[in-house]
């Protein structure tokens, strides 16, 4: 079975169309990646009661939610508290979580106290970048993980702590490679490559572009057997189409 | 009753993080702009289930659901169809679509006669810039409209023959404004515009940036109410705050 993680970005900016979500897209990449099929991408307003639909809807389906956003001080933040909601754990301050913040806002810290505050159990995330904490929790054999909104925090966070063990969780990596045909028309080759969508692990899109582009993801054990399957995939591509160029993994040189 | 708007966005390429959705930041300010509150917004892979479910869950809080991709006619685009079962209503061949095809791609029609298949008693919706029509389907007094992924399309699309029917069922627009203020500290700015969250129809967005930008979202029932109460917003926070400058609509000039 293969894992499946979701993603709820909290945030009435995203929701208005004041702010482009970004964040979403990076963390798709990396989890999938790390050979984790992402089932939902959902975001919601700072309001309570959407937070908590809204995670509720994606552990339904998924073995790990991400969530990024309204994490901070500020009055509107309030996915901690929801997230302790929704799960039916407690909300409370987090000692580790404020040592976290002490560390690099000596005299300030006090002002932050509000992004000390946790689910029950909760184990915080060090932001080494901006002032809040993240967390992880688990809940019935899943993990909710918490981070700020701020893409460059997020990143920081999720590259430093959260990649490592989510990779232990999947025990596989996904590869992507890009082919670029000669062919003009998108009907022409839907019709040709439709055989290699019935292959598992195997994800295969054409892009309506002219020429007509092609992305192929195939999952994998490891670096060695991904590459081996998409090796197979571009060879049979190769075979059906009429193909310029390969873009593939550097991994995946020869 | 404020009007609600969601939106789903239908697309593999999505959730395994190879394509940026742009199409729902666009489609959320549009929303916006003409009075809705935007409630949710999700993205589902090219999956019949996911659409479906994701579907039916945004209509739960909405009054009209905006759909982008998969209307295609690709064997991965599956959207209408799975927009048809979700709504327990047929799924077939539309005459007056298929007539759209036709007029614009004459000998060529019949390799798209799939995007021709639409919900029964679906409305087309023309698409003037590439093959796929959209369609908007009534659905016990909520309206659900299926727009293609391609952002240039769906754009044409939206605007012509959409939001010119959405406009009226809202009744009201919102209108927007940046303030930079002199603030360094996101959590005083905060502190001192609480009161104006507590304020119905207006929204106010601190920004974590030095200095601290904020912005104000406002609804009203026309150019001039909006206005009016956008300036009754900005005087407060002028009051309140130290304000550098004031970004706002050409339309509230004054």
């Amino acid at each position: 079975m293969r894992a499946r993680a979701s993603i709820i970005v909290v945030g009435s900016e995203i929701l208005k169309g004041i702010t482009l979500d970004t964040n979403s897209n990076w963390l798709a990449k990396k989890l999938t990646g790390i050979g984790f099929e992402v089932a939902r991408i959902l975001a919601v307003p700072d309001e309570a009661g959407e937070i908590e639909w809204g995670l509720k809807a994606l552990l339904e389906c998924s073995d790990v939610v991400v969530a990024t956003g309204g994490l901070g001080f500020t009055e509107d933040d309030i996915t901690s508290q929801a997230i302790a909601r929704a799960l039916g754990l407690g909300y409370e301050f987090n000692n580790e979580a404020y040592k976290l913040i002490e560390q690099r806002h000596r005299e300030d810290a006090v002002k932050y106290v509000k992004a000390a505050y946790m689910p029950s159990g909760a184990k915080p995330i060090p932001n080494n970048v901006g002032v809040s904490p993240g967390f992880i929790v688990e809940w019935r054999g899943k993990k909710v993980i918490a981070l700020p909104g701020v893409p460059v925090e997020m990143k920081e966070m999720f590259e430093r702590y959260v990649e490592p063990l989510l990779q232990s969780l999947t025990g596989r990596i996904s590869m992507r490679a890009i082919v670029v045909t000669n062919h003009m028309v998108e009907a022409e080759v839907d019709e040709l490559v439709r055989g290699l969508r019935r292959m598992e692990d195997v994800y295969v899109k054409t892009h309506a572009e002219k020429p007509v582009k092609i992305t192929i993801v195939v999952y994998g054990g490891d670096v060695k057997s991904a590459c081996a399957i998409l090796e197979r995939v571009i060879g049979d591509v190769s075979r059906r189409l009429n193909v310029k160029s390969v873009e593939k993994p550097l991994e995946c040189s020869g």
